[in-house]
Parts: structure tokens; C-alpha cells; sequence
């Protein structure tokens, strides 16, 4: 499925068409929060709980820096100690190949194959580098913020427009010492809110603490994520969201397709070059280079017959 | 440079790379609220005060509503009444023409236009409606918030992200008995800001009160914008933005041909259309959808030829 072989792809298409059917049963959720946050124990404490509801879980990861690192496959195994070593478990860190699409793409579609595969929940983690928040958002049912109490009653690590992605968010490592912080955070965000639109109308972002360490909190998220499912199918929203996330795949794929024509094909990519630098440099009007582009992109298709 | 007939379009294209040469040297400002915030009388205020430092002003609408109700050009002239009697005032209420690019390239080279007519400061203002906002953005140095103090010191009318996009926050109608609700607004204004990012790294967005009744603040605004000014020009970020500003029109632009050439081909929209339904139920992966409709693109290119 992650081969950019063109003879890998159609049978990627045909693999995917095939198992179209079988997919859709699992509950998507998506989890991020800074380095330090806590993503790995906390994930390992909420897979624990949801396994002892019965559930087969996967947990994938988006990490667009590891097409850099080359994959972090041991790394990702070793930090979900309990969960690697669980049969009802599995554990897939991103691809690190730089296909068509992208690391999104790929994920997209190995949600897919691990609903045909019968897993009931699937966990889409992500470090929270460059898009990759909104790339997941765009994939999973419910959206989680994890976020850290700092000093005082300050909050760490908020990145522009995360929270009003977020359809629950978990103020960590609410233990020791860090309780009371956490607790105050916990108020601080929740005032903050107000200056903020939850993604669901008639759901209000939840704000919850939670340690993995005494393993408190865990639970009411888990309950918390089964509430919004609820919510969300009864409203109608869960499968609303469903259908506009595959048309938004669909229209972002077919964009990858064309921007792809003008990222492999050398010349074009040179007539792009040139163009954006006169535009950047204003010796030529966006209009006009737009339509030189255009041009260009027309011959080639042409040509290529 | 409106019309949306081909041969009107191609005299457009050679008519901005003319006058390409003379643009770039206005300040460009946007200015966005909420309906009821006081856009116009304050847009009037501010722009006395720009007049009277010797300055030509223009000011823009973009307005996407006006394409529904086929222009408000009595309305905005009425509404501005100083301004619009003023000759070194001219204002241009968005065209109503659903035209390629939309309101947001018209806009843009509307303000091309004027630089090359020597005006000074551009204004473009927006209601705040659907995208207006991002696209305002894109095209401006400065970017200011105008907002009202609600009952208590609530604030009302935060769009999702808005705050995010100023360079500048002004609370409107700060005069009667409505002063001491905007000065305690403010206050809460400047707090919420911790949470997000300025858009300049090294720039602290400001926030203001302003009474366009009794005049009070509008110069401190002016102010704040040729600090600002100063202080991005000083730092590069001024070039960088236009550049990149242009850039991603380029792209933009490009990207709406490509549009344009699925929305216009009657077969082709109705393979897309065909197609998104199928995505939408789950009747196939999105990778076909887009390589389907790709393939459709490019019989329909070679075919026109």
C-alpha cells in the first residue's frame, strides 16, 4: 500500500476498492499534544482501558519528521511498552516514504485496511509538527488535545487554532505535586473557551485532568469519547462527517494528482520556478503568470499522449 | 478589469503587466468586524485622519454577500458621506461579478490599480463573512480587528481564527457609558492574547479603544499602523509578506484555472459530481475517485485541442 511504484499503486487502488465495504466499523480518534506532553503513556493507559471494553485497537502515528529520521518503528514500539506486546493490539508508525499524498494519504488508507482487518478502534496520534494536526483532524471522529499545566496557572505549547480543533481536551500528568496546576489550568482553559467555537454546535469541548502515572482520569476520557459518539450519531454529525471527510479526500488527492504532474515533470517544474520568481519579484502579475503556467501544464498533457 | 469575457480578460492581463511597474507603493490596510461594530463611521475617522496627513486614500470592499444582492455600490458611497465627497478619497464597493478568482482577485488587482493611480493608503475592508477574512489577509500589510464590549466584559463576535490573522485590535463605540465596558473588554482582550501567536513574531498586537463619536483614539490607531510600518520594513518582513503574498496568488490563481476548467466542462462536472457521491457513500476510495476524474481531466485537454 505505501509502495510509489506505479504497478504497486493500481494494485494499491484495486486492494482499496476491494475492501471498501468491510471498512467504516471502527471508532477514529485523533490524539496530539507537544513533545512532553505525555502522548505515549497516556495512549498506552487509554488503549489498556479500551482493550478491557472487549475492543481490537491500532494506534498509527502522522509524524511528518520521520521521513527525515527514516522511521521510528523501535522507537514507537518500545514507548507503548504494555500495548506492543498486547495481542488485541497493533501498533503502525508512519510511513516514512515520501509518496503521492504524503504521510496523510498513507494513513488515510491504513485506517481503511485496519477497519477491513476488524479492529473496533483506531487511535491516529500525531507530535503536532507543521499540518499534520489539521491532516489528522480531517481523518478521525473525535479529535483530543492533550496540553501540559506549565508554571502558575499558564498553559504550554498552544498552537495557533489547535483548540478549536480540539473535541475534548486532557490536561496530563494531573499528579503530585502538578495536581493543583493542573486543576487550575484546567479553569484557565476552560474560561478561555469561551472566546472559541467548538467544532460540533451542540457539543461543549469537555476539559478534563488525567494522569497515566496513578492512572486517574483515564476512564472519564474513555467515557467522555463514547459520549460524543453517541452525540454525534444520534445528531446525525458522525456520519455528516464521514461523507465530507471522503469527499475532501477525494478533492485533495486529485489535487496531489495534478500537483504532481508539475513536481515530476522537470520542465514545467522550471517554467513554475521562473514564473514564481518574477511574481515574488513583481515583474509579472499573479494573473498573468497563472496563465503562462497553464500553458505550459496544457503542452505537456498533450505531449505526453 | 471585471469583465469575465475572454477577449476583456486577455486586454486585463496585458493592462497589469503595464502597469506592474508603478505598484507596490501604497500602505495597505484591512480592516474587518462584525456587522454593528461601526465599520463605516470608524473607516470614515481613520480616513479623515489619513487625508489630513496629506495622503490619497482608496478603499475596498470585499463583500461576498454582494454578489447576492448585485452590489451596494449607493450603499457604500452613502454610508462613508465624508469620504466619498472627499477628492482624495476613493472608494470601490467589491464588484457584484462572480467572475474567475471571485471577488478576492478582482479585489487584489483593484488594489494594483489604484497604487499605479497614486493612491497612498489602500483600505479593504470586509463584513466577515464565509473566508473574507483570509483573503483580506493576503493582500494587506496590516490587518485590523475591529470589536465591540458586549454586556459585562464579555466580548462578542470572535470568528474562529480571526483574532490570529491582527496586527491590530480596536474596541469600537468606546464613548458614554459604553467606555468603561470597553477599557475593562480590553483588558480581557489582552489576556485572551496570551493564547495566541501574533502574526509578526516581534510585534505585540496592540489592542485600542476607539469612539469615532467623539473622535477619541483614531489617531493612536494611525499611529499603531505606521509604527507597525516602520517596524516591518525595518525587520525585512514587509518585502517577505508581498513577496510571498504574491507568490500565493500565483499559485492561487493558477489553482482557480485548473478549477475553473472542471467547473466550466459540463461532461467533466458531471464525472466529478458522479464521482464525489460515490466518495460520499463510501461507493469508492477516494485514490480512485481522483485518478477516475484525472483521467477524465486530461481526455477532455487532449480533446480540446
Amino acid at each position: 500500500m505505501e509502495s510509489s511504484l506505479p504497478e504497486d499503486m493500481a494494485v494499491a487502488s484495486l486492494l482499496l476498492e476491494k475492501i471498501l465495504p468491510k471498512t467504516g466499523g471502527a471508532l477514529r480518534i485523533g490524539i496530539t499534544g507537544i513533545p512532553g506532553v505525555g502522548k505515549s503513556t497516556f495512549i498506552e493507559s487509554l488503549g489498556k482501558r479500551i482493550i478491557d471494553d472487549g475492543k481490537r485497537l491500532a494506534v498509527l502515528s502522522i509524524d511528518p519528521s520521520s521521513s527525515v529520521t527514516r522511521g521510528s518503528i523501535l522507537g514507537d514500539k518500545t514507548r507503548m511498552e504494555t500495548l506492543s506486546k498486547d495481542q488485541r493490539a497493533f501498533i503502525r508508525p508512519s510511513s516514512s516514504a515520501l509518496t503521492l499524498g504524503g504521510v496523510t494519504a498513507r494513513t488515510r488508507e491504513c485506517i481503511l485496511l485496519c477497519e477491513a482487518a476488524g479492529y473496533d478502534v483506531i487511535i491516529v496520534e500525531t507530535v503536532g509538527v507543521g499540518q499534520s494536526e489539521t491532516a489528522v483532524k480531517s481523518m478521525v471522529d473525535f479529535f483530543l488535545l492533550l496540553m501540559l499545566a506549565g508554571a502558575g496557572d499558564e498553559l504550554q505549547g498552544i498552537k495557533k487554532g489547535i483548540i478549536e480543533l480540539a473535541d475534548g481536551i486532557v490536561i496530563t500528568k494531573a499528579d503530585g505535586s502538578n495536581a493543583e496546576a493542573a486543576v487550575s489550568a484546567k479553569n484557565v482553559l476552560v474560561n478561555a473557551l469561551h472566546f472559541f467555537n467548538s467544532p460540533v454546535s451542540s457539543w461543549k469541548t469537555p476539559v478534563l485532568t488525567s494522569s497515566a502515572l496513578t492512572d486517574s482520569g483515564v476512564s472519564e476520557v474513555w467515557r467522555m469519547i463514547l459520549q460524543f459518539e453517541n452525540h454525534s450519531k444520534a445528531s446525525g454529525h458522525f456520519e455528516r462527517t464521514r461523507s465530507a471527510q471522503n469527499v475532501s479526500w477525494f478533492s485533495e488527492f486529485f489535487s496531489d494528482l495534478l500537483q504532481a504532474d508539475l513536481h515530476f515533470n522537470e520542465s514545467l517544474k522550471e517554467v513554475k520556478r521562473k514564473l514564481e520568481s518574477d511574481v515574488a519579484h513583481s515583474r509579472l502579475p499573479a494573473r498573468s503568470a497563472a496563465e503562462k503556467l497553464m500553458k505550459s501544464y496544457y503542452e505537456m498533457i498533450r505531449n505526453s499522449r
